[in-house]
């Protein structure tokens, strides 16, 4: 069996989202699965020295076009949110409980949680989104509010984004593939061409 | 007839080599020309308050690596240049004498600059490389050298960066069709598609 794709995101990546809508399709038409491991853009930016895309002085007003061309461009529905960026702690935590716990719900929660976000203008720091995400999928809001506030998940989110740096990821979506890293929903083609060829 | 592509780039920057040496093709089989504008990223940086991408930690070793399987993935012969970046105020200024004069030579001037830099580890900020290429090419090399010294041609290149900066250009390269601005080698099927269907 094919060893994985491995998709590091932040759920406040606009490109995160917009390549979350492709690569299961692709996994899938070349035989692997896609493993989402959550980080956080805050903390690794403070590692490299970045800023976030949007606050860059004329990148910024660039990437918002260019999140709206691309999102067409992929056939992908996408409205930038009114509030951009936001904390996504909360939100990576419970994911990690979920992943930690096993559920189901685990790839569900990424999709539903991005299209939340990113083509229903909804805040997902806010707990009240997050309770009704988990209402929607059927996963236990209560126990995801205290699951959040667990310290043992709070380590291990700290462990996952410790982890990402490790990997030299420094930005999102960051996706290995057999090892080899593709940085960006850009990279799709390229992504494509190793699954389909291998190494190129 | 349908505007020109206006072609935004560094002689620096490795994906500025990579689209260059595509764009044209393309450009050709929907009926446009490209027009090559020279800036420099050193001053556009300022502005933004950017890094050289190799300089920025994790980003600079993906980078690297991406440049390469960039370049393998479009079929374009590429090697990392051993004196990385260099200036290409020199350079630039040349390509500023060579448009301003109506020279002929002025877009092979542009291409056998970049492939010496990236595909056969020339120095181009080198008086003596910039001397080579414009024998080459049969230009004359000290009309050239001196041309490089001409207050008037410092003042043209000048205002070059000052309009690019204008236009919003952060990066390199940043291509215009139509007034849509496009960023980066890997934004070519979107422009392809511009090219073809119009905006979208």
């Amino acid at each position: 069996m094919a060893t994985p794709i491995e998709f590091y995101f932040d759920f406040s990546s606009p490109y995160s989202y917009l390549l979350s809508e492709q690569i299961e399709a692709i996994a899938t038409k070349y035989g692997r699965s896609v493993r989402y491991k959550p980080t956080l853009l805050g903390a690794v930016f403070k590692i490299s020295g970045m800023t976030p895309l949007t606050q860059v002085p004329l990148k910024g007003d660039y990437s918002r076009r260019d999140f709206e061309r691309s999102a067409r461009f992929a056939g992908i529905k996408f409205t930038m949110p009114d509030a951009f960026p936001v904390s996504t702690v909360n939100v990576a935590r419970a994911l990690v409980w979920l992943q930690s716990s096993g559920s189901a719900k685990s790839v569900p929660f990424v999709h539903t949680v991005l299209r939340a976000y990113f083509a229903h203008n909804r805040n997902i720091s806010e707990p009240a989104v997050l309770a009704d995400i988990a209402s929607e999928l059927g996963i236990d809001a209560n126990a995801m509010a205290a699951a959040v506030q667990d310290p043992a998940i709070k380590d291990k989110l700290k462990a996952a984004v410790d982890d990402s740096v490790k990997r030299g990821v420094f930005g999102a979506p960051f996706v290995f593939i057999d090892g080899e890293p593709f940085w960006g929903n850009d990279r799709l083609p390229q992504m494509e061409r190793w699954l389909q060829y291998g190494p190129f």
